[in-house]
């Protein structure tokens, strides 16, 4: 695996594969990587000739009181894992030429930022949209692979390549899960044991959502109040929001119908976990 | 000459010569060209295998009060002038494509945009890197020209291609002038004889101020009456900004020192005109 730091060098190993006619797969993380990201990564290379994957933790999707100096990092085990998978290239940058001091330019997409994380994070997906963009003008992949996990990041995603007319194919890798079902994500290390515990509510309360649709229920009032109680019961949990929306607009919908993504967002002590179901009825 | 109309017909065509190793000139228009346009692509063929033009007036950079509608347009004429200068291939989209209904995405840059055309046209530069990013991601191109007649997009686009890690060289080409010194400019088709006597007024208050700044003066306020003076003396021009500004930020300088930008928007008329000159002591 070649480890590229600079940007020049990123974009002069990508020129020089599609010269060569071959096809890049590319999966941005922050890095901390666990079997979540190694699945994105193998769908990729499923698709491509090459896979290229950046490990650089963005501070502009970070608010200002969020865990930006405390994300968690091991470049070490990551390259190990990234190895397992037949990583071809890590892309490495750093903050320095990734944000110089005259940097002033920023990628926006509207309406679909809006809602759900969106409202408690008002910045973080200029700041997703930005390092996607910057990133996929570094690596030029042919595909690059986001997770599910993510669900309105997923869409942003597809919006922007879609509206900025970026010749990249997204893919949307589904979300990978413990054996007791929580969401695998770099944050999870965060929690204390009986957090952990607690941490199971999510999914367990979209799995009972999923259950009472599957038996007719299309109120989505009566869903969401559903898992809120669910999760409420918890005692280290903190409801930050519980929607259910419909997919090309992420507006909130009061009855089940079409295709719909139930998405919550819970604080477990002091860290924000997220997790969705996307139904289709 | 090939007239290519849609997005993916664009980038399979970019697709090709890069494989083939050559290398693509792009110069982005509105069309209704005229000698300063063609100075740009003769230009890009210098510093480019094959060149690329596009025709698109683009709406996202016309305010609600400005001529989106009434924007001069001869596409049989750009086409021989095209043909003239050798041109491979021409762009033409159209709304539709660009901008469909679900459409959401914008780039902006900051403080670059603030000050200038900006304040007068609050909207306009939004528009302006939003579409080129759009035209370069169809385009492809190794290299752009963009016109020094339109100062303050040319630092834009320069900021926005370094912030975004487009890897593409932008070129900045002279502005062009009328025997009398009227800056070249597709809005000129809309001056009455008088106006068009009036418009010289620009370039000759540029002519005038570096003229005094030749001869010792320093002060942005004293060159900057002087310019209003002369612009105010003629009967159909109403002033939109008379500006002396530093060309890293675009901010106002009192005095003249190192590279300023004197920049100026003259309503003539109903017709705004801009001009500038770059001046370094």
């Amino acid at each position: 695996m070649t480890i590229i730091e600079t940007i020049s060098e990123m974009q002069h190993y990508a020129d020089h594969w599609r010269q060569q006619g071959k096809t890049i797969g590319f999966v941005p993380t922050m890095g901390y990587l666990h079997e979540g990201h190694l699945s994105l990564m193998r769908l990729a290379k499923t698709r491509a000739d090459v896979l290229v994957v950046s490990i650089y933790v963005n501070p502009t999707q970070f608010g200002a009181n969020e865990d930006l100096d405390t994300y968690p990092r091991d470049l070490a085990r990551d390259q190990r894992l990234l190895e397992s998978v037949e990583c071809d290239v890590l892309f490495l940058p750093n903050d320095a030429i990734m944000y110089p001091p005259e940097y002033r330019t920023y990628v926006t997409v509207e309406e679909l930022t809006e809602n759900l994380c969106g409202t408690s994070r008002p910045r973080h997906f200029r700041g997703v949209t930005t390092i996607v963009t910057k990133l996929f003008h570094c690596v030029k992949p042919h595909v690059a692979v986001f997770g599910q996990k993510d669900a309105q990041q997923a869409l942003i995603i597809k919006r922007m390549t879609a509206d900025l007319n970026m010749d990249v194919e997204i893919i949307i890798g589904e979300i990978v899960r413990e054996a007791d079902g929580v969401a695998m994500s770099s944050r999870n290390v965060y929690l204390s044991p009986a957090e952990r515990e607690d941490a199971r509510v999510l999914s367990q309360s979209l799995q009972k959502a999923q259950e009472a649709i599957a038996q007719g229920e299309r109120s989505t009032a009566t869903l969401i109040e559903m898992i809120r109680t669910m999760i409420a019961q918890k005692p280290t949990t903190t409801i930050d929001y519980v929607s259910i929306v419909e997919t090309k607009t992420l507006h909130d919908v009061a009855q089940i119908e079409g295709e719909v993504l139930i998405a919550l967002a819970v604080f477990v002590g002091k860290t924000r976990l997220i997790d969705n179901a996307l139904i289709r009825v």
